[in-house]
């Protein structure tokens, strides 16, 4: 199993990203790893270059860079070669922590869409917070500013496959994100989701979740459009890192007493913060193109780059996208037939 | 000025209302009550019934009957009467802690829009949190499910008038909730909204705002469809009550150490509580309709009654809605002419 690695892309590239590299290679005996960027840096951070490739880049993609552009322009980009040996099956996943909009752009005019999927969509794993601990899976978190019924559909599916594959969820309880609880609530591609997710004997629909309620279990995969997902998903992080901190300012400005409290409290704190934190479930994954497509933060440290790669290898291990892929094809050829049984009728 | 009072809705109805009531009316010597409701219950919990005439009301809208239907079946509830009283020009303003959709539909069916006002819409106060203090508008924040780019326009005008007469910013920045800062981000729906705001002098406009960085001071007003700025509301809401609970949880499971930290920290916490309450903004109003229509808390308690009733005072006092009513009639006027021109060209 290989994976195509853009070392250039991110805060801290290409240290923590080879540093990673490093530790993921040792951990999991199985993978091989491809890295492009400027070669030189990169061989200067690995010591020992068992099962990896560098490969020169000439090119590297900015956060600023508008995505389109940078896909078509910068052939040469460490980016655009990484998903070039997806594309052309040298490697089996890509992975960056660059340019989020450019990533996703090179899955999908680079690596391409699975065949019958209308939109792929960016899954992000998110905490529980409260009574409940876990994570649950969120998409789309952002790949689409518009979508329809039938995409949040496929997200649904798609969502399915993630945590029952990655997460090792029998059977994912899948929620809809809308404004209300009953099913008639929301707008005309929410009541329409609805319907669809209904009716379909492939999945466990728990119904309408709140966006007051997304972090205590509702479900393990909720299911948006981008636009609202991406709200979500940013709307979360914020008041999270807002509130972390308000609590900090406070205790700061509060007399000795409070500040000895805190001190008392670090490590409660400590723990909070490690409950909150996204990095330990890896990246956002880009589901419903050919091969794993993820994205890391951009401020990933070698850590958080070591756990997306096992997330990587998780999704190739389980076989995922071939799954998906087959379960596609025969829901075409099942509609294809439909079709036929009508005409013929 | 006179107030109609649903004082059957709500958690703690009618003893908060009627508490919160009372204490306004020694607060505000120049407003009048109008309290309808199970009149006996009522004058029970008021001993002096200065400016306050009780209405009695045979029926009560309980929080899970159906809006619309409630509105048009339960004639003798008291938010029904309330609504009424305000329609006939009894009243000049509608205060509940009931049923949300039911008020809404009051607002609307009853009460109604004001002219040249397509879609009115729920305006919240939120808190800012982090580096900054002080507070934001959020509308709409769940009247609608579908919005169109115009009626975000128009939310900005009503935004500004609130922010100007209730919170007396001279000149408030008006901000469009987007997923993304740069001008061509978003859905079609925001991105027309971006040119309309941005064209439109009678708006500061501050331009796009994530939902990551809304607590952040990015603006006085924020606009959005009714279901992105429900979405982010509840989000909002939810996370910070979910960090809350966890971080009580994780001090009541960690060492004796953490326990007493917590005890020294109380006060910072209360303080923090206080900064992120709600409540002391008073309550959502419906904007766009020809009275102020305000709903607090079903939770409310006196004191945030008491709160919600002030605001009230405020509109009434600044004359927002005559205001509001004047300049959307002028615009009508100057939309028409220019119809006119175009014709006689």
């Amino acid at each position: 199993m290989k994976i195509a690695v853009d070392a250039m892309g991110g805060d801290h590239a290409p240290e923590a990203i080879v540093a990673g590299v490093a530790k993921a290679r040792d951990q999991y005996p199985h993978l091989e790893f491809l890295l492009y960027g400027k070669s030189e840096q990169i061989s200067k951070l690995l010591t020992d270059q068992t099962r990896i490739k560098i490969i020169q880049a000439d090119e590297v993609i900015g956060m600023n860079d508008e995505p389109v552009r940078a896909i078509r322009r910068k052939k040469q980009s460490s980016l655009v070669l990484a998903a070039q040996a997806v594309k052309s099956g040298e490697a089996d996943a890509l992975f960056s922590c660059g340019n989020t909009g450019a990533l996703l752009t090179a899955g999908l005019l680079i690596v391409g869409r699975i065949k019958g999927i209308v939109r792929p969509g960016l899954l992000s794993t998110l905490p529980m917070i409260g009574e409940q601990t876990g994570a649950f899976n969120l998409l789309d978190s952002g790949a689409n500013a518009e979508n329809k019924a039938e995409h949040l559909h496929q997200y649904a599916i798609l969502g399915k496959y993630y945590a029952q594959k990655v997460r090792g969820i029998a059977d994912p309880r899948i929620g809809l994100l809308n404004n209300g609880t009953e099913p008639h609530k929301g707008s005309k591609i929410t009541q329409e989701a609805y319907q669809l997710l209904q009716a379909d004997p492939a999945i466990n629909f728990v119904g309408n979740v709140e966006a007051n309620s997304v972090l205590r279990n509702q479900a393990d995969v909720i299911v948006a459009d981008g636009f609202m997902g991406n709200t979500l998903l940013k709307s979360i992080e914020g008041t999270a890192s807002a509130i972390m901190h308000l609590l900090k300012e406070t205790i700061m400005n509060s007399g000795v007493s409070s500040k000895l409290g805190a001190v008392l409290l670090k490590p409660a704190f400590k723990q909070l913060k490690a409950k909150i934190n996204q990095a330990q479930y890896g990246g956002a994954v880009l589901l419903g193109v050919k091969a794993p497509v993820v994205k890391a933060h951009g401020a990933s440290d070698a850590e958080t780059v070591y756990y997306t790669l096992g997330q990587i290898e998780q999704m190739l291990k389980e076989q995922m996208i071939p799954d998906l892929v087959d379960y596609f094809s025969k829901l075409n050829q099942v509609e294809k037939n439909k079709v036929i049984e009508e005409k013929s009728k």
